[in-house]
């Protein structure tokens, strides 16, 4: 099956936002095992996306639409697209409760063209939005299929991995369906990774071996075509075995959770808890850890201290240590060693991470954008240290640094008994 | 001029990278008043290749090609647009020299295929190259403008807007530039501000006025062509005003500047700091603040408390209110405005913010997901509460809470003298 993505706003035209949905859905849809042959934007424009829809049905058997399901009058492409194929717009009744019901319950007033989120062409199917209120669409006409997502990623990604993606496989009855598994790795780069699984990469053609860099993280998904889940699994199995013979120590998940979730899994199992003092970082490791639903049986809690005063104040850590002629200062060895310790006591957790470093843009204490300390502490037992030296923006800077500190607790929670 | 981006490689079908370079360019075009009404993505495949110029032949005046002018076999840009157009591909001689050079001088061994990059469709103009090998192309046939730019970004933006810019400009003798300005708002929904504005937005057409979301906040581009950016500013200002009139109270910036930089920059002028305390939003909140360079003058810290036992133990929130029978707990206004109160106190700040409640999945304390409290305290003066109900899955709840809490702060700080 070929495929083409529309993705439909003229935020993308002006350059104001970057066509991230593509990306999500080429790999999904690849995932799938359906080519994608054209990606097209287009602007909030019914005649231009009339034109786009006109194009696409020449080259494509499947047209997935992305963006213009909203509630203002710039989103066109549900009457656009029902115009093309000559049919009308219905209200999907369920949607309309809940578009309904999500005003009346906060008291707020509704907006009458909220009633548009509950459009349906004629003869689709309605794929539902777990995370917003517009319902998605999706129909076969003359042998085309067509599907309309939401533009919002927060919305889009749900359906297309729980609807759409099911519609797909009734819909297509493919039988060589694509099998594929996810393996994850930290505390390597993806050029690094690559090079070790270079022969493995370039010579497999069943599974395909395909990485890809995620920020602070490397992903590889194997896959293959199969007639059967048994026979998909033995010959992903044999791939999976030589990549962790190369590369095992890296790879802390077979399936596709963030690192922040391997860690919370260990912990868990292990029944241990664990607390952060955050300086560069800013709350972001914290952030991580927290975005993962059921963290708070395993994270406590984290001291984020932007100031001397406040590493001082909140977490007790000598002013002497922070100020001073000849004293460490806040980035140092031993602070970072100071401030895993402070935390641990403090919150009585198992484990207490520090990250305190420059994150930039401009150097601090007269050191260089890029220095971060790691610490790791184990209440009643060692503390260990790690310096890294990033290169990359302040962003990059705290995101590596945030996932660097996880990996190397993941590291040693593995050898802990 | 109409333009089109036609972005060329496989890479980008499969979701392996995102096509950062479409945005860059709508970017650039529309600084040069060009506008941008397609952007498409096809592989390295030359029949498929030629039909998207003939698509974008008929629906554009300038058709700018990026990816798959390198040194090999994938790379088939210039090939392809030189048998469309009937035109011979010829050797550029300098690039050619620049070439050789590179890899004699290196003592490397120069692939064969390499010499491809010195490739020029007969009659175009060449586009140099600073900072790879490949050289560019532009040229003028019937009447539309064709250019070809590198695909990796460190070559193709400063051909971009180096040669390209300057051909653009020759060639099109454009006098009229796009001039605009960005208007954010908070506190207010994407459809309900449109409602506000409907008028305006429909009825304008110079300036332009488009309004789009962003997680948890709002923009508005207003903009114009215009002779002189005296001109251009005089027909913005004037439509500004006339949005302001309306919705002034949730604009917190006429530029492009995210809402806890506006945030920072109003304490920064009134010499007050701020420290969070933070229970569902687990870090977020202060990870925005912190995204923003230079934050350390403002912010002191925060404390993440995730469990009741670290309410109490690192903002001695008494046990007695958050636990028992009758206690309010840790879900409720009471405690967010200790724990806004309480932060304050430990820190020395001058604003405490408080966020606490159910991000989800499950409920907790019996209290549904999207119940969350925000406090915020005014050292020596009044803390305020609010109560939110949002709907949406956790991600949302927590960024959603966390852009509110700094809304209603800079709304404080607006009024406070």
């Amino acid at each position: 099956m070929k495929a083409e993505i529309i993705a439909v706003g003229t935020e993308l035209l002006l350059g104001q936002i970057v066509n991230t949905n593509a990306q999500f859905l080429s790999q999904g849809l690849a995932g799938l095992g359906i080519d994608v042959y054209f990606q097209t934007v287009v602007g909030d424009n019914a005649q231009r996306l009339r034109q786009a829809i006109e194009v696409a049905r020449t080259r494509a058997d499947f047209i997935l639409f992305t963006g213009g399901i909203g509630p203002t009058q710039d989103d066109l492409t549900k009457d656009t697209l029902a115009d093309y194929l000559g049919r009308q717009l219905l209200i999907h009744e369920p949607s309309m409760s809940k578009i309904e019901h999500f005003f009346s319950s906060r008291g707020s007033h509704m907006v009458e063209s909220n009633r548009r989120q509950a459009n349906m062409i004629e003869g689709s199917v309605p794929l539902a939005n777990e995370t917003g209120l517009a319902v998605g669409n999706a129909i076969v006409q003359d042998g085309t299929l067509y599907a309309l997502l939401p533009g919002p990623p927060r919305e889009m990604k749900p359906m297309f991995n729980g609807p759409l993606r099911q519609w797909l496989i009734d819909v297509s009855g493919q039988h060589n369906l694509l099998y594929s598994r996810i393996l994850r790795f930290a505390g390597i780069g993806e050029s690094s990774l690559e090079a070790e699984l270079i022969d493995i990469i370039d010579g497999q053609t069943d599974p395909t071996v395909a990485p890809y860099a995620k920020e602070g993280e490397v992903v590889i998904r194997v896959s293959t075509k199969a007639g059967s889940a048994v026979e998909a699994l033995g010959k992903i199995d044999r791939t999976v075995a030589l990549i962790r013979e190369r590369v095992g120590q890296y790879m802390y998940a077979e399936e596709d959770i963030p690192l922040e979730e391997a860690v919370l899994r260990k912990l868990r199992d292990k029944r241990l808890k664990l607390s952060c003092a955050e300086s560069c970082s800013g709350g972001l490791l914290s952030e991580l850890i927290t975005s993962v639903p059921g963290s708070s049986g395993e994270f406590l809690g984290s001291i984020v201290t932007y100031t001397n005063t406040m590493k001082h104040k909140l977490l007790g850590i000598p002013l002497s240590q922070l100020e001073g002629p000849g004293a460490p200062g806040a980035i140092s060895e031993s602070t970072a060693q100071l401030m895993a310790q402070r935390v641990n006591e403090l919150t009585g957790s198992d484990w207490g991470i520090a990250i305190t470093g420059v994150a930039g843009p401009t150097e601090s204490e007269g050191k260089p954008v890029g220095l971060v300390y790691i610490a790791l502490a184990r209440r009643g037992g060692e503390t260990t240290v790690h310096s890294m030296k990033w290169s990359g923006n302040r962003s990059s800077v705290r995101i590596r640094s945030a996932k660097t500190a996880l990996y190397r607790l993941w590291e040693l929670l593995k050898d802990e008994t």
